[in-house]
């Protein structure tokens, strides 16, 4: 442990800018798309769901956005997020590798997801928009946009997948504790929740229903805005401050990462921490392999098609060209519930058809295994999310051993595993199955995907 | 938030010694005694539980004991720990005091009780030790000493009281992650244990039983030690990097604390924001109010007297003399089970019977409303057991304001809440209840302290 372990930086270099990938594309991005009429969506078309100021976020195509000061303000909480070299673990796997991670769990929501929930919150206060909307799984996300809403002195209600809702309960109260309202989805609150209902009364919920709920009741009263915690360009282009703030805490270190692995559900902590180096490179610089690990039980990078399709089940929601496993497509419960969502982000996605990023998938299992490894050797219990990226960094470790290469990995550990210790119980008492899900389920939500020309 | 609001140290600002209040104290610290012979302990008494540095520093005098460098290099995973100014904090109470917190969740456990496993198992694998045993209640002393023997390769055995283990499985998912064996106490693994067990099988458990377990198992094998997360001499000075760190932060802020508060329950957290700023008003130097706040329904220092007692129920660990509620008191099953213990660290006690602290004491109730306030202001979840800091540094922020002074306050925020979210769940729900002991097994259980002749 004699070798550096921790790259600080002081406050002031939490960055000033957004970096926005959208300036370096050498071929720009489909265009999203009405849910009903098939055409490519106008600001005004967004105007219901967010204020105005996002919407231009989301389709700009400046290189650098500037940070509001009061935004800043609020990182200064938690940021600049420390960075690590895995010393020990290197010393564990016998690897010539260098490993770098970057930690965001120090953030009082626990994960990277106030990166975008604190601008969310900002832009819509501004914009005197008196309450936010959204849905939540797992719960990470819903806690995050809870806390920036308390901040702000702005109203959240959180639609959360019924599923979850009911069994972990002490989500729900960090999400009370902030002063959010948390209900369960598929709720009797909208319409779209009460024509599920109609259906299955003890519909366990889905994160595409929750998103049709919380964007119904957005569209619907003028006061309220939905926010979304990952997916669409703006909530990526927020996140890079994570990577901004590596390749300053890489050069303290002085070495760049050969590669740069980060877990992908909607794509928002592995934009955050690969954009800015991948824009680096599409503008000359060196250009790091770029490794996006998914989990194998829901893997739109690695076995979804590249096609327009919707963000949530209700098909409220703008139809936008992703890898995707079909809106009708149910993952199967694994633990990272971060993960579960049947859509990616269409810039990851964009930047995978453009060859410059790689994904695999990895089974939970051998995640967990990857993250109790990881947990007894540099010290922090990683989120069953985070787990993947630390198996990821840990085959391309083993890689450089198995090859006598020392290269530089850098990953993305997203946020810490304490909410999530349930699921390590269940792992350490041998009850943690590698789910699956059907093939056949897949082919169908595939063959059902939209049919879009795309004359755009 | 346009004010400065966190106040960071660099790495090289890790402390190189704890400080030791003993060098300083007006009048010495009473010995202990041994738990058979009523006599003063000498260092080989301790010498079955604990390796022989941690006893020198046990009955140090020094005022300065440097910081190993394989220790500080452990402490660089989180530390400096930030200082806050709770700007928004002071704006919701209409205060015109200041209020500064330090922030211990930021550690991997969540708490501040790294600061003490880490060195306690440093010295412990210096001395060949093999094993390490100890209790736990809630779990952050128990998930702290395990992450501290995953890191020094040294094997961790932890006796949880049973309705915890019971009840927080997510706990000792957390210890079993960083490699430990997490037992149920009483257990079958031990002679008091069974001898619990025998006259109550389903007994709950309880600490001063856990104690008494982890105690035998060290004293009987030749390769396992003990450690204790609290209460002792060298605990407590480990801690004080708390304090040390603070000074430095609070001179960046151009302050000094008119008043410091920190929560007590076997007195860890307390004496390491406390006992630097202690010492250096006895050397001559200002002199802030010095506020421990204890759980009403465990009421020690304002309750219990000052006597020679026993540290564990089966007797097995040394008479100390402190402010206690007798090793036969069970306290009531409140959520701040970190502070729910019978005695009082001697060097705690001993200021206040000098008057160089005061202590007051909250119910649960109000402590987690202000843990609420808090969350909802500054964005942090505080554990349980922080929230009666949390509470204490709002009455006196409230005082400041019926009194029109703007005093400086500095309380310790020990813990972060993510592991606690069921309590919060039970607040919210209206389950929360503000236990109370009855006096009449206080009266008993003060009349059962041992009689001991203090020659000493």
């Amino acid at each position: 442990m004699s070798k550096q372990l921790k790259f600080l930086l002081p406050e002031e270099s939490i960055p000033r800018r957004w970096y926005n990938i959208q300036a370096d594309l050498p071929v720009p991005l489909p265009p999203p798309l009405h849910p009903g009429t098939h055409q490519p969506l106008g600001p005004d078309d967004l105007a219901p769901l967010f204020p105005m100021e996002l919407i231009m976020q989301e389709v700009s195509t400046e290189r650098e956005i500037d940070i509001p000061e009061p935004v800043r303000d609020i990182y200064r909480l938690w940021r600049p997020a420390p960075l690590f070299r895995a010393h020990a673990l290197e010393k564990a796997l016998g690897t010539p590798a260098k490993i770098f991670y970057k930690y965001e769990g120090v953030s009082p929501a626990g994960s990277h997801k106030p990166n975008t929930a604190i601008p969310q919150a900002f832009y819509n206060k501004q914009a005197g928009v008196k309450r936010l909307t959204t849905e939540t799984g797992a719960g990470q996300w819903g806690t995050s946009l809870s806390f920036a809403g308390s901040l702000f002195d702005i109203d959240v209600t959180v639609f959360q997948v019924r599923v979850s809702y009911d069994q972990k309960p002490y989500r729900r109260a960090v999400m009370e504790t902030y002063g959010a309202k948390c209900l369960p989805s598929p709720s009797n609150e909208t319409n779209y929740g009460r024509s599920v209902l109609a259906g299955r009364p003890d519909h366990p919920g889905s994160l595409g229903i929750a998103i049709s709920e919380a964007v119904e009741i957005a569209a619907t009263n003028d006061d309220t805005k939905y926010a979304l915690g990952s997916v669409l360009n703006h909530v990526l282009m927020h996140q890079t401050i994570v990577g901004i703030e590596s390749m300053e805490q890489m050069a303290m270190a002085d070495a760049y990462p050969d590669v740069i692995v980060g877990c992908t559900g909607g794509g928002s902590n592995f934009a955050g921490i690969a954009f800015p180096f991948i824009g680096a490179g599409l503008r000359g610089g060196p250009k790091p392999r770029i490794v996006a690990v998914e989990p194998a039980a829901c893997p739109s990078l690695t076995r979804g098609k590249y096609a327009y399709d919707f963000g949530d089940t209700g098909h409220m929601a703008p139809l936008t060209k992703m890898h995707t496993l079909g809106s009708t497509f149910t993952p199967p419960g694994f633990h990272a519930g971060g993960l579960r969502y049947h859509g990616m982000a269409p810039l990851v996605s964009h930047l995978k058809e453009l060859g410059l990023i790689e994904a695999t998938a990895y089974h939970q299992t051998e995640c967990f295994a990857a993250g109790v490894l990881f947990a007894r050797h540099e010290g922090i219990v990683p989120a069953p999310e985070a787990n993947h990226a630390v198996k990821g960094a840990i085959e391309e470790a083993l890689r450089c051993k198995r090859e006598g290469k020392s290269e530089v990995i850098l990953f993305n550990l997203c946020g810490h595993g304490h909410f999530d210790m349930a699921a390590y119980s269940a792992y350490f008492a041998g009850n943690l199955k590698d789910e699956n899900y059907s093939e056949a389920e897949l082919a169908m939500a595939l063959a059902g995907l939209p049919s879009v020309s795309e004359a755009a």
